[in-house]
């Protein structure tokens, strides 16, 4: 079976790092682009870093096209206090060899999926959902081109991270998933009630690290910083590895627990903006829209992105 | 110790019916009396029933006075679907001997709080909770008079039960929950996060039973009945009995995990309303103005409970 | 023919002096009380202002019953920048020698509705509509007894006061008008579309004071400091009598341009609420639940209250 | 002086040919292209319009770029009912001799302002402002590199067209018009405030058709299609000519009353949403973002656009 073929839109952020390296070390995945967004740091930095991280993967030849640097109808809001000021502290990374692309990413998406057959190419989005969102906007021909969108963001059960109510990848750009949500298109949704079932430990970060590869030490050097943050929030040293879930539903769904249900991204009140209201009961009798991921097998899924990063140099 | 004073806003729905035995079985509390309020079905019924259990307990000297047949701003919903068309579906009781009392129950409260020390009274709501907030509205003075509001409502980590976001008794009158979150009256919430972790079983049910009490044969003929619906969302037999839990509460707060939080009503979008945004992780800096409860020793709630309905007739 | 009944729920402010002045001296209302409720000054001293103008005109037999101190959701917003301190900043008028009814506003009207043969009673607010809608809820049966509802509230095609969209009176407790609004019950509306047709000149306050009266003498009084506000917005020294208007429409409805259309009370938005969304050319298809008053003949409105006032002592 | 450059974003619409057509017969105007939007009919035909406008003009030589078919979050809504299914019926045109251009108008929207000195190109927006709300989220960069946008839409002091509260052109696309006003360019806005003020009679269309041009006589055409909508609202046989008053504003700004204004566009209640909250009397405090265009001179506005149609074939 030849590979599947996706695009990656990201805003790294040491998690994204650990889903674009994880997807990069599977034959199962032909990455045709990093496509970059404004997010968990402005744009002109998750642009270099997705550079950086493609040449850490030895892959300077997975083109990057820089997108949007706001969001469709809101202000910009990063996570520094997250990432630290670079968006991948925690490492030490060379200067990119390889430039941007000239394309915007918005560009990139729209001439991409228009020349490739219907059903053929999956975005897989790690940040906010600006630019599938302006690519529907611009050219909604596109919708039923695209093969499956599978996105980390939103939530459920575990409320939120940015509000009590909003995951911060919708909440940042809210209007932007809910173009995506209303499109039709299928979407699988990674959000926070699946990633925190899937904490990486310090054991594994052992392990990772012991592969003695270059791409295993940075990342784990990553982690180490990732992992500070969040002590208010869980109990132990572990910590989800949110995007990282992303790449691994591609290669492995059946260590996934998934429901389909309506999800409807809440627009209206301040309180609430960016929520991903998931009927989980169908109390509704809406359309199921989405493909909701829960509980992952955490076993399963750090084996897997071990063996992975083993492909990696 | 003399007992704690309680008055019991009340929708009697089978849950209510659990609840308020609970307590009338109960010498550490002294019911002052029952109001009941539209909600799980209308007015005329819940105050009928309201009558028939205090005299299914052989106690019709606790006044049972009629409050607001409608909530404060939206159109009245209720929840025959779950509770029957009488609302107490399952049990046959004889009609009530005694009459409701003339006052309305919102005057009720507002004369009741107004009269006694500050500090005394508990108003405990089992339902929609357009009684007390109107009777805040009336007469703001009686909000440092009351002593603590307890109420089964809301709800955050399970999502809703009326719509995906919204929990049924405040989805029905969020304006009221509103004003008494809102009013700076010490508030604690049994919403569904707290109630879905005490289920009854067939086996406690039977032990019930085995007291072989008109009180004990009633209450679990009704739970007979209310154990029907849910079986689309609880894997066993076993289901939640909500409002009992706020009685659990005020007997043996130690049996429930706790947290203080901020928690705000969700009034404006359609998608959400009726939602109690908690601040579970204290993200937005409020003032925490809910003890919120979560997870209760199911075993201690429901060994307690079969105790005190030995109590009554 | 028998004089129309009324109840004024009011919170003096100068125009609604003028507004009750007004129906006092006309024989064809009969006025059974003033309702207060806080609104352009705390409740305290709306009832007051209510007494002292009531004594002004010499009719101590019009009972007072004050009502709600703060509207049905939201926080209590006053207009002292517009009023006074006092609410009725201008006139100088003794301590009331009556005291208010022990009775509380809402009660009073729910008790004197339900009393009434059907269709009797007409009820005018002069403010926020808190008592009114705190009532309809406590007994909606109320609702079929009133003969018309007549306030001083919203307006549409001149934008807001309080912000850009809402006119005060709504703005200050859009709930309770939304309460009213979707009650059923016949509603007039004069809104500052309404009222800014019929402005008061200082030569018409010259033809009152020449009335040489004690009541003539403090409402000039009144209206000379509550023309000050508004300079920015009126180009002459004229200025609307707001809830005179509504005392107008009772007497000499032929006065008024009149339009029966959907009016809904806008809840949601921040940006919004409290706006009266005025369906003037019928293009949702709503019911047409409201008469809303536009331009006022402001010759005959003028003349017929200084004869009124010629009426009064 | 040389001319100044525009760019005509537009939905024709017969306003939008009137518009279009004033502005090519201007020499004061240098149209640099129409860039096309879904409207008041589909994209397809709006832009089939467009370049049949221009070359009834005479001006094949002006490109013409087809944009987003869709707005930035809402679903679309046309506007059959007053244009005719063609968004131009009442003329005949011959199919366009030239194509459209192959680029995107957003994409026509960044790369030339991005190209243009700053301050030089002013953007006129006559439908949904969908185009340019995407290029500033595409490339934010382009905002301080425009001169002004001027655009018909919105309107407050005569309320809504589409709904009681919002004007057809906001309210297709509230979030694109958001993206506009908040993002500091300087705005100039014709609302129905302003278009209302100068309508179009039989008489000086008679003028108009007496010319005796081509362009001339199809525009008389349309207007008598166009007049048919509107005899609900406007008592006479003269109907407003909306966008038009875009042009007679660049060429003629002194034919209209101007005031700065904060103007926010209303996006969260369903009433409401749409609306644009103007801050006629500066209640908000808000920074005054808009140029709030009201009355018009129309005796010198028609008189001016008789002129320049003089000046087409």
């Amino acid at each position: 079976m030849s590979p599947r073929k996706i695009i990656i839109d990201t805003d790294p952020g040491q998690d994204d790092a650990f889903a674009i390296l994880f997807a990069l070390g599977s034959p199962e995945l032909e990455v045709l682009a990093l496509t970059t967004v404004g997010g968990n740091v402005p744009l002109a930095l998750t642009s270099r870093n997705a550079l950086q991280i493609a040449e850490l993967a030895g892959r300077s030849d997975v083109p990057v096209y820089a997108g949007c640097s706001r969001p469709m109808v809101k202000a910009l809001k990063t996570a520094e206090y997250v990432h630290g000021p670079t968006g991948i502290d925690g490492c030490v990374l060379p200067e990119p060899e390889k430039p941007l692309q000239d394309k915007h990413a918005v560009n990139f998406l729209v001439d991409t999926l228009m020349a490739a057959p219907e059903g053929e190419i999956t975005v897989c989005t790690l940040g906010p959902m600006t630019n599938l969102g302006m690519a529907m906007v611009m050219e909604p021909r596109i919708i039923p081109r695209i093969r499956e969108v599978v996105l980390m963001g939103g939530g459920f059960f575990e409320g939120g991270n940015a509000t009590p109510a909003a995951e911060f990848n919708i909440w940042v750009d809210p209007h932007a998933a809910a173009v995506v949500f209303d499109s039709g298109v299928p979407v699988t949704m990674a959000g926070i009630d699946c990633t925190y079932t899937a904490q990486m430990t310090p054991e594994w970060l052992q392990q990772l690290r012991a592969l003695g590869t270059r791409s295993a030490i940075e990342a784990a050097n990553m982690a180490d910083f990732y992992r500070q943050y969040g002590s208010h929030k869980f109990p132990t040293e572990a910590r989800p590895i949110h995007d990282a879930c992303v790449t691994g539903y591609l290669l492995a769904p059946h260590l996934y627990e998934q429901k389909q249900c309506n999800v409807t991204i809440e627009l209206m009140s301040p309180e609430t903006i960016g929520m991903t209201v998931v009927d989980w009961w169908h109390v509704t009798g809406r359309r199921k829209n989405c493909n909701v991921l829960r509980r992952i097998d955490a076993d399963g899924f750090f084996a897997l992105m071990l063996e992975r990063f083993g492909n990696l140099p």
